[in-house]
């Protein structure tokens, strides 16, 4: 398949947008229908919309079959998105103001639980909207109790006596996994799932789908993690993560195995500092760089992108499924 | 209908309770669950759960099928007053410590966002689930829709650019109707059509129902303004919509008709200080005493309550016919 032919389906997924944006005109009151599209105004990468609408093509099905499900999907990330920004307080996405910083907070959690709402209609538009319904209930759950082990590993900044009482100070690297397959991989896994049962595909070729989703969602995260602790600039803010005092990081998680006690402690002592200077993020990342940490999590990313690709080879061969490799590449790569 | 026998059945209701519990011992990660039982550990009163136990019944359905589309209802609530907690700081609810002040605002909006995604797993085990996931999705938008009014309605405290530029300072009757609409009576309506569905009621039965439920939540919600402004101690804070700046309160818009203007201004002004003192409250309460607001904001619950109990008049007469009747009288007078 051509560059522009998968670009061409690609774009497909970006129909998404004015699916939703359809179903914001046709629920909500006029009044409330500003405050509902402004975070759909300017159109994120869609690349969940992409696996969507792939691995529909993928499981032999037509691939305009997939933009209601796409839609699906996007509004799930999308709905999160701005749930998560009002507990991170997030104040720039996409270049814009968020949603909370642009309305207020109370506007803002109204915003997104009128898309849940929303998301409900996409859902009962979609085709196969029982196993569409199930999977993104599935799924949502699965995001909510990731963003709940997201903020248990935080080892600072928040006042929650939740969190204060069940921090997780000493987390396996399985528990990490744990974390990024629901607050990540789960939404890829899904994606891959829906786009199957839009092309009414046989179980097999359903969770192969799902398989894919879910180890390129993995190797997305873990790539990251990484380019936020040892990348140059990536245009996002670098070091988030250190700022933000989360020990659920892969390259941190990783750095700590490799590193003397000494070490270890001022990391994590730095990571749990309720006041995070520049100085101290040099210095947490100068320690983590010290160790094999980027080229053992980026051989592990390769990892997961490579098992993506071989869950798509019970499939029956096509320009999709190229096409899909291609996407996670890319996706992975941060090129796409 | 003996009182006793009309207590069993409302008691039916408290059964949803359990149901809630199972679903979320089914469906929750059990590291989680302590934090999303917490809301249903001290039983509410269950009066929506009551109207739709007793609408299946007076619809001619056998009580017991009504028991998990009664757990829809009450999780619709419930789910709706953790979010408002959320949006309104509440500390206290049913004598505790909500949700929010016991965990943290994160983890309470997580556990109200999970709280969305049980309310699916619920309406999938109802009789009639398509009809109850239409009934409850549109009920959970106008519940939104509704709660976006009431903070429209509010003339100071909160800084929310939205809010602050889309304000409504001279609010008509009507406008106050579709408020509370959408906020209160949209769910009791929801609870006489859901009953009525789980009965595998007629299209008329259905609309009898919900018109009742709508017209008893009307009256429900005038007389909790009332209560709240002119009433003696309630149990609740006293005229907490004043101190909450308020101005969707039926006796406050009722006095408005009736006050000179240099009255009026000053109700107005108190409402919309940031401060309002005790004396202010004393003041403002003094302001609407001096109109008949108490005596018509009453006389206007007792029509919609009588127009309710109108609405039973279609169906076929049943001892449940009454004990609604009965229930209605119950909620409004705050005896239930």
């Amino acid at each position: 398949m051509s560059r522009s032919s998968l670009a061409r389906f690609i774009r497909l997924g970006q129909r998404a947008d004015p699916v939703i944006l359809d179903a914001i005109k046709r629920r909500a009151p006029s009044e409330f229908r500003p405050a509902l599209s402004y975070h759909f105004e300017v159109a994120g990468k869609r690349m969940r919309a992409a696996v969507v609408v792939l691995s529909c093509g993928a499981a032999g099905g037509k691939v305009e079959r997939a933009v209601k499900p796409a839609a699906v999907v996007e509004m799930i990330h999308n709905y999160s998105l701005v749930m998560d920004d009002l507990i991170d307080r997030g104040e720039v996405r996409r270049g814009r103001p968020t949603v909370r910083v642009v309305m207020g907070d109370s506007i803002a959690l109204l915003v997104a639980m009128f898309y849940r709402e929303l998301l409900d209609d996409l859902i009962e538009k979609s085709p196969a909207s029982d196993e569409v319904r199930k999977t993104a209930v599935k799924t949502m759950e699965e995001i909510i109790d990731g963003e709940r082990l997201d903020l248990l590993l935080e080892q600072a900044g928040r006042t929650d006596p939740y969190l204060i009482k069940n921090r997780i100070a000493d987390p396996t690297f399985r528990l990490y996994l744990d974390m990024v397959g629901k607050k990540t991989a789960s939404l890829f896994k899904a994606a891959g799932r829906i786009g199957a049962y839009a092309a009414k595909a046989e179980t097999r070729v359903v969770n192969a789908l799902g398989d894919f989703g879910w180890k390129a969602g993995l190797a997305f995260q873990v790539m990251d993690d990484v380019l936020d602790i040892c990348g140059e600039k990536t245009g996002k803010q670098e070091a988030k993560d250190i700022i933000e005092h989360k020990l659920g990081n892969a390259a941190i998680l990783v750095a700590m195995r490799f590193l003397p006690r000494k070490d270890r402690l001022e990391l994590k002592k730095i990571i749990g500092s309720e006041r995070v200077s520049r100085q101290m993020v040099a210095r947490a990342r100068g320690i983590v760089n010290k160790t094999p940490a980027e080229r053992e999590c980026k051989e592990i990313a390769m990892k997961y992108l490579e098992d993506a690709k071989t869950s798509l080879f019970v499939l029956k061969p096509s320009p999709f499924q190229d096409a899909l490799s291609d996407l996670a590449d890319q996706i992975v790569a941060r090129s796409y």
